[in-house]
């Protein structure tokens, strides 16, 4: 055993410095862009919200019009993309299996050698590969992206083949401008650990899918969608949830590493999600997932003294997501498609300033051992 | 600004513990699997090297047996992936990207939740990627991979269609072992960031792989062979080199931040290197190689005192896999096919005792900012 100090989580390192967002986690404050997020998430179309994280201020008009066609004319993927959703449909592989693969391919008709290109190509093509997947998976030939839609609008066209409910759009938007960004968080860092040997943003955005397809990452809004639908049925709030906690499983959608509060972001989703439900007709379901909310707090507290389990992020992701039409098998994907553009901006920033990332283990094994040929071995 | 210490390259930041590999820099000594690394590189085949990477120990007769052909059956890669290096060689895409997206969708017959059976299917199917690539972009077809060979032969045999020769499969295994692992460099690092968020060994040897394409981290043996053929034609070591560092360039194949001694797997690939070239006729090239080292390490002490730009790892890579028969353009993926020993072994150690990485970001931009409508923005 060695007497360094190890640093399993790196929660108290900080590896760099950023201006995309600030994390207060004792005080549940998010700040993204410089803009405190209930300023921003509700106001910002999504492609300002990426101008802003590129450029460090809101574009003009004159920008936005520029910047948002640019975006937009990377839509189409390649061929060969198309054919690995393709593959991956037809061996049923996982939503975010098939973003990784397909994603990993759409350095097929770039050359990878310009980060600030690339990443709108990025961002702009994640939904094409979702929505296609999606397609297939049902039967149905995927739907051409259109270049007159928004970002989010377009991907939801892409969904369903049908122009989209602004209301939908606007529900969706405030989503992904929620959670474009969120610190150093694993898939992030993942980023900017592959681009700081000066990799391409391919691999990045590539490698960053990969992190947040784990559970502990970007993995629970489905299964608090299930939880809800499930209560619905059951009619039973406080049953299910003393259920579930005396059974010993987790709670989904409370709780996270780095806020001791309510997480920022799900005030900013349920305020989202009640205009939504409220308009569409459907404030029965808002209704129930604040019940849920309420009684699963107080009873964590019952439960789990001590641990401040408060709703998270994920929460009114299922909540939200679920109205504006996202399928639950897509609530990762989708986190995918936003914080896609928090991962290339921190990539630029990486590349803009860069070193090294590689850290240090502490050896714990044997030091002199001798070769011993395979006949002599017992 | 911020009064936070920031660890930019984590350099003396202790993520965990291993008992896969030790460095010491100042020493110039590496141990893989507790075996100083002279012991173990030209003694083991690249199957028993992974196996004590995976088992802490050697092989008896029976495991090895067992170990082999089970690694060996896992060869043949699902036809969505050969489709993609296909894809991939129409391109032109680089080597190390097709890597990437071919890896990418290795999943596709698997389910990715078994990481031990995982583990052996990635590593057992990079040299089927990399060879049938190689071969497509040269316009020949994909030669299949044949169980009955070792990992190394077989990887030599799918690129050339013929068995080859036992000395080039000896000084082959010898680089594998030589590179397998190397502490949390930024590659194992990137895998075990995406396993710790409970993601699969797809997803994280996909990261890796795109981490190691960057020039900082695996991109530096091509260079150095470029290098040596080039002070060949010219028959001029020394005018070269200072040529090289007067015009202000980097003088490839020395100097790594971890070692300030000579790097001692320079130190185990010029060994096999000369045995090898000694054995197959052209010593004249090794001679070469070894007066160029010789002049550039004098050269670089006269050019950059107190630097201590001693020859890496990738210098005698070059020597050795030009020997060998791997093509120039081929050195990072086999640096890839060896370290996806370590990188596997890595991640299996992550998830046996795992804890999400995520470190933070000191936040150097504004705090509240208040949001202007577009047609208010100057």
């Amino acid at each position: 055993m060695s007497d360094e100090e190890i640093h399993r989580g790196l929660e108290d390192i900080v590896v760099g410095e950023t201006n995309l967002s600030y994390i207060d986690g004792q005080q549940g404050e998010l700040v993204i862009g410089g803009y405190p997020l209930s300023e921003l998430a509700t106001n910002a179309t999504f492609e300002e919200t990426l101008f802003l994280l590129y450029n460090d201020d809101l574009p003009t008009e004159a920008e936005l019009e520029d910047f948002s066609s640019e975006l937009a004319q990377y839509r189409s993927v390649p061929e060969g993309t198309m054919d690995v959703v393709r593959a991956a449909a037809v061996a049923e592989s996982s939503p975010m299996d098939t973003l990784r693969m397909a994603t990993a391919s759409l350095s097929l008709d770039m050359d990878g050698e310009e980060p600030h290109r690339d990443t709108l190509v990025l961002v702009s093509r994640l939904p094409t590969i979702v929505a296609a997947y999606w397609r297939l998976r049902d039967g149905d030939e995927p739907v051409a992206p259109r270049e007159d839609l928004s970002h989010a609008a377009n991907y939801l066209y892409m969904l369903t083949g049908e122009e989209p409910d602004p209301a939908e759009v606007r529900g969706l938007e405030t989503y992904l401008n929620t959670v474009v960004d969120h610190g150093f968080n694993a898939s992030t860092f993942t980023g900017r650990t592959i681009v700081s040997t000066d990799s391409d943003l391919y691999s990045a955005v590539t490698g960053a899918i990969g992190a947040l397809k784990g559970p502990l990452h970007g993995g629970a809004p489905g299964p608090v969608l299930d939880m809800l639908l499930e209560i619905q049925a059951s009619g039973d709030v406080e049953g299910y949830i003393r259920e579930t906690l005396e059974s010993g499983e987790r709670l989904m959608g409370f709780g996270h590493r780095v806020y001791e509060v309510r997480d920022p972001r799900a005030e900013v989703l349920s305020t989202a999600a009640e205009t939504f439900y409220e308009a569409g007709g459907d404030s029965a379901f808002f209704e129930l997932a604040m019940a849920v909310e309420d009684a699963s707090v107080d009873l964590l507290a019952e439960y789990k003294p001590g641990l401040n389990l408060e709703t998270n992020v994920e929460f009114y992701t299922a909540v939200l997501l679920h109205g504006a039409g996202i399928p639950k098998a897509l609530f990762t994907p989708t986190f995918a498609i936003a914080r896609a553009g928090g991962w290339t901006a921190h990539c630029l920033q990486q590349l803009d300033d860069n070193r090294l990332i590689r850290p240090r283990a502490s050896y714990v094994g044997e030091r002199d051992r001798t070769w011993t040929p395979l006949e002599d071995r017992q």
